[in-house]
């Protein structure tokens, strides 16, 4: 059973409507309702401060929740964000892969704060996945196998996610690493590419942050 | 003596236009020369494997070499990026602050890659600024202060850059944080805002990324 996010960032319909095919939960975070709207697809949780939403939407709340929508309003004065809410909705209501879209766009506070929130999938060993049309971003804490022919995009990055990465070790990638160290912010691992069919990844301590990317 | 740099991503021509009135020196790394050629503009060198570059643009390179433009081509596969070797450039021929425009836009890779190497300033006790339209980010090691007038947004937000972040305190802030530590990534600090005319961050151990950031 997997989740969908939407949230409030750059949400292309297209993949929305893709994603949307697959996710046995939708839960609109915030604005990303709007993103849900043009599509005409309903949710099953609404979830916000709705501090930024058109009059319109809020309008909007007691008719969803009148039709079955699980609608949970947040005091907008808190620590955490309102895709960081959703993903809490997301671990309890599914058991499967989690994707996020509208977690990116011109804001990069907010492009780094969803990146972060990525990493509460480790401990509850779920995979979450930050979504847009030309990234796929997870975070893993081990090895993990990449299919050329489901691959996102011909590009492949790996940064350190918190502390450091140990025992880093990448075959089958253009650019191998073994037993590599990263710490810190480091542009070490960006824009590798995979030149077998299949790419491992491989970690002993610690956690990366997968992009891949197409132009 | 400030450095202006303009990389290969997403440039905005009235922020390029500023940006260059400024600088004493302006550094074209790869299709960042497209940019200038755009508001026709030369640079003082230009660096790049030019392996994305039109045909047209290397024809130009010669043309330019001739007028004085000092061209610095690199090999196609290197550890470095473009961007990192343009700041090596402007770090020896210049002495003042660093801009760096056109090291964001969809890539996400690209975009962390570049954040990362920001963090070469420090070292140096160079300031290092990473810009496009919605975002200013820097990072500091040291306290600093910001006034409310010369913000690029409204938001300011925080990351820890690399290890960890360690007696982090804020005042003047709509959330103030007092001897805070912040470890790896995390989305504490993200869209603080300022409540006072000035305000300061101090930080005792670490680094920080500091996003100021519009809408």
């Amino acid at each position: 059973m997997s989740a969908l996010i939407v949230a409030g960032g750059t949400v292309s319909d297209e993949l929305l409507v893709q994603e949307a095919k697959h996710a046995d939960c939708i839960i609109a975070a915030d604005r990303g309702l709007e993103a849900l709207e043009r599509i005409e697809r309903y949710p099953h949780i609404i979830v916000g401060d709705f501090d930024s939403a058109s009059g319109e939407t809020i309008a909007h709340l007691e008719q969803y929740a009148s039709q079955g929508v699980r609608v949970v309003r947040l005091i907008p004065e808190k620590d955490d964000t309102d895709t960081e809410a959703a993903l809490q909705l997301a671990f309890a209501h599914s058991t499967g892969d989690i994707v996020i879209l509208g977690g990116t766009g011109s804001r990069l506070d907010h492009v780094l704060g969803n990146i972060s929130i990525l990493g509460q999938g480790l401990e509850r060993g779920r995979r979450v996945f930050l979504e847009d049309t030309h990234n796929r971003i997870r975070i893993i804490n081990s090895n993990i196998t990449l299919h050329r022919k489901n691959l996102y995009g011909p590009y492949i990055s790996l940064f350190p996610y918190g502390d450091r990465a140990v025992g880093v070790t990448l075959q089958g990638f253009k650019y191998p690493l073994e037993q590599a160290t990263m710490e810190g912010f480091t542009s070490l691992g960006v824009s590798n590419e995979l030149v077998d069919e299949t790419g491992e990844i491989h970690i002993k301590q610690g956690a990366l942050i997968v992009i891949e990317a197409r132009d």
